[in-house]
């Protein structure tokens, strides 16, 4: 079984109605392209700083939400939606993803689980705790294509949750992202890559286009890499999208013939939800 | 603190004798350029075959091992004694490092735990459990410079392993390793890089040196990551030695700066090892 994933490279303004109008665009190329799922980057809506995390928030419901599963619904088309600051009732901010089903519907919501707080000497400093809470759920959800593991930027560092993705039955990780000039060139193919190898997935990253001008500069760098840890498309810094299509049979092939999640030691380790 | 190791990528012929005094020749080398440790490839002192294991295999303090010993007392290093077949009392088969102080004490043991059973399709097919048995043990040893784990292999696919050793301490991890011409090319360099990157841990790989003509193709491609995720330096397939200063400061500096092992959630998952 093979499904066609539309990944957008959008450039981010502080225009959070043309950025809704921008995620629309694109979606609708990919949607005429035969793309089954469409994944927007991660704060698509909004300037990714600790300054517009505030002014940007919405509820569950809002503005931006309401829109994306229109968009789904009109398309016919999975759609993860990047993400936004999410502004629960008791007041939190949440770095949210929320995913709308080919009838608009809201199937899974993933809120960034490890908050990227980083000091690096002549490099990249942001610290997002300063106003973001984190989320504490691991998100999978289920289509016609197989389960879809769901992270957001950082989450994809700690080879923990991917591996618990998997174990939930993911074949695909989809991971909206916005890595910086230090640890892009440095890390971003390298993780994607493995954490495609090590869990013999499907893995998307999605990041905001380049703008030099914006409080925080994205690698960009779109990609997709398949199960065997090849880069199967990989975008440059400029606005643009990749059609790739992702096929299941390939995962369940690569995991016969080099059967790494049956060779683990669940005698000597063991890696586990707490509270289940 | 530095430590200077060495990497040694050496021809393994079918030859035990000129095998363990090829090793000697390099650890010599070594030495006087001022190694503090010296490595040694997967199964260096025998062909890499499961015709061969059974062969060549030695109990615990047999000729090998007393070669070593003395070498590594001789020369004041400490050796990291790649990996050989070892018979244990009850007859069976481990794929096992010994590790030598520099007095030539036997200070640590690791039996290869993950077996390498592959079969991919117009490609690499291998069957290590038809002769050998996996061990049990996660295995770090203390040494002036700090913790080093050690694995071999087939081990390093699996995260969980790593991120263990590093629990238990190891700022350095050692791999002993022989990929092939199949997985070798498409994922000897990330999976490295990948697990220092990971871990902010230095990891070395040493490999036998490429010989076409032998039962199994050895990739070669000996290398060492900081913990950083940077290749300080890589051998191609010809025999050599890498030399290459180990900064355990910077281990901690990245770990600081980027405080990864701090931010995983142990509060959402929780890694352990099995009846501790």
């Amino acid at each position: 079984m093979k499904l066609k994933a539309a990944l957008v490279q959008m450039a981010v303004t502080s225009d959070k109605r043309a950025n809704l109008e921008t995620a629309a665009t694109y979606a609708s190329e990919a949607a005429e392209a035969g793309a089954d799922l469409v994944v927007l980057p991660e704060m698509f809506n909004c300037p990714y700083s600790n300054d517009s995390f505030p002014i940007y928030a919405e509820p569950e419901g809002g503005e931006s939400h309401q829109f994306l599963s229109k968009l789904a619904a009109r398309l016919g088309i999975w759609l993860v939606a990047g993400s936004i600051p999410e502004r629960t009732k008791d007041g939190k901010l949440y770095n949210t993803s929320f995913v709308f089903d080919r009838r608009g519907r809201q199937v899974a919501k993933h809120s960034k689980m490890h908050l990227f707080d980083i000091d690096i000497e002549g490099g990249q400093r942001f610290k997002e705790s300063d106003t973001l809470s984190p989320g504490s759920q691991i998100t999978v959800f289920e289509t016609e294509f197989g389960r879809i593991g769901l992270a957001i930027c950082y989450d994809l560092r700690f080879p923990e949750l991917a591996r618990m993705m998997v174990d939930q039955g993911a074949k695909i990780l989809v991971v909206p992202a916005a890595f910086n000039m230090t640890t892009g060139p440095a890390h971003w193919e390298i993780l994607f890559r493995n954490r495609a190898l090590d869990n013999q997935a499907y893995v998307l990253g999605v990041a905001p286009a380049r703008d030099v001008n914006g409080p925080y500069v994205s690698y960009g760098h779109s990609l997709a890499v398949s199960p065997w840890g090849d880069v199967v498309e990989m975008l440059e810094a400029a606005p643009g999208m990749i059609l790739a299509e992702l096929d299941l049979d390939y995962v369940d092939k690569v995991r016969r013939e080099l059967p790494l999640l049956q060779h683990r030691r669940h005698d000597i380790y063991t890696l586990k939800q707490c509270g289940l």
